[in-house]
């Protein structure tokens, strides 16, 4: 049996998957011009390499483990007439994930922004205007077990966080959770409004202009989850007419966010380049989910982890 | 009874505390030079306007209320002499201040610093080198309130803390305590080594050349107390010579730190303008702490709250 990685790891990762399935011919390329793609059952990728003609050529191919969360880049609907397992990572983002929000949270209640230009220009200014966190409201839109998270870690900050999904049910870490019908009339409550959502059919264009029309002036409008949520023309027009007084994006309508994006220069917006769910442990636990479907996957009694439901998206 | 601030205050806040004590003639002209420093029995104060010359003039002076922590800068001998009562706002800079740390933390381990620098060029890169704080070790010196609460917040993060103080008495939301005697023996295990040590005599230059060489060199020194713990020589040696990885100073040896001094223009160094503790209820905790000494000012039997021991300094 025969398994093509694209995805890159450490030479030491690759021994131990080596010695853990002696039966397994294990394929490092990183890519999936590799010979062995047309014998591959299984590929390990990051998703953005599976296309139509991969598909194709991928004769043996009936498994895809995908090392992210999102699959929304992937021609689903063809994996699905194939009959192919897809399985995601989805969860070991929660710890940098939840982290990097608290960061940008925390960074703009403590001006940190402006003490690095300061320190540009070597200017000792005291009258820097922060805030405390403590005591705040988020509203966390779409919270899964990152949500969830987030929620965890903001609540030791003495912030009040309300949940909003499509069943408003109870989530773990959130204090009240309420239902995506009830959005507009909650997020006047909001300092900071965090979304989660994945891309599919029924989270394109979420917020509109009457979500930003009802927030709070001073509020922080986060994007972690998915670009499409909200259309890029409705956002920069909330943002130059300080309907809202900062957003952090970290997800995008159009990724790498094209050169020429208004979203860029808007002193009231932080553009993170898709980086929050980085961290150095993130192959590796991609990697224990991997060996845990692999370890499944030579069974009789197949019970595998992270399956994602092709219909659903995610 | 008079009382002077030079601590500028609110039209409101002023206005409650004569409507709430209308026995007593409040000064609110902000400087010391105000004609009633002769008869104001109490000044509210930042505390660097208190010099020898205020304290001669001031002839009916009994009760000094300074609006910070720290009390170095004024003339504790002498205030001593002339038998006055000093008292601070220790504690009221907890959450602030554990915020302005976290969120320092936070950005280093999530890489907003280069996310910020990404944006000013319109650059996507990917290949961010972000960490997690989750499993990391911090050592907080000098942990009173402010690190009680620094080690609350970082618990939630799953980050083991150990405490150093002189005597090594435990304390609340800190793993372990250590003495100080012990510091070198265990600062190499520390990812974080956060000082909150005030100025005194026992507390200048307790970090030495010999304390940053046996930090991890992925160490990030931050000084969120005050600058004369550490020699900026020694400090800036380590730093040009990557003995540790970063650090984040709040405070210096001089302030405002000179323009020409090399610490602004380190690439490995944040420096933050003595402004952690900064935040919009500042002086709203303060006059509590002010109304109710006050409040007991005027009884006989007089029992208040954040005495400063001039012996000692804090």
């Amino acid at each position: 049996m025969k398994v093509l990685f694209t995805v890159k790891l450490k030479e030491e990762q690759e021994r131990e998957l080596i010695a853990s399935y002696p039966a397994i011919n294990f394929y490092f390329s990183g890519s999936v011009d590799d010979a062995s793609l047309k014998e591959a059952e299984i590929i390990v990728t990051f998703g953005s390499d599976i296309t139509d003609v991969v598909l194709d050529n991928a004769k043996s191919l009936k498994w895809i483990m995908v090392a992210s969360a999102g699959v929304d880049h992937m021609p689903l609907e063809l994996i699905s007439r194939k009959n192919m397992l897809v399985t995601n990572v989805s969860g070991i983002h929660k710890t940098p994930m939840a982290e990097s929000v608290l960061a940008h949270i925390l960074a703009i209640k403590r001006s940190l922004p402006e003490i690095y230009a300061l320190q540009e220009t070597r200017e000792w200014q005291t009258k820097i205007h922060s805030t405390e966190l403590k005591g705040s409201t988020a509203l966390i839109v779409g919270p899964g077990e990152i949500g969830a998270e987030i929620g965890r870690l903001l609540k030791a900050f003495d912030v009040r966080t309300i949940g909003c999904n499509r069943s408003g049910r109870q989530s773990e870490s959130i204090d009240e959770m309420i239902k995506l019908d009830d959005l507009v009339g909650r997020l006047p409550e909001a300092d900071f409004v965090i979304s989660l959502l994945p891309s599919t059919r029924e989270t394109k264009n979420v917020f509109t202009e009457i979500h930003f029309e009802v927030m709070k002036k001073s509020a922080v409008f986060m994007n972690f989850g998915r670009g499409d949520v909200v259309s890029e023309q409705v956002l920069i027009e909330a943002l130059k007419s300080d309907k809202i007084k900062h957003a952090v994006l970290d997800v995008f309508e159009e990724e790498p966010l094209p050169v020429e994006n208004e979203l860029w220069a808007l002193e009231n917006c932080t553009v993170s380049p898709h980086v929050s769910s980085k961290s150095g442990k993130y192959i590796e636990r991609s990697l224990k989910i991997f060996t845990y479907n692999l370890s499944e996957w030579l069974k009789e009694d197949r019970q595998f982890k992270n399956i994602v439901d092709l219909e659903v998206g995610y």
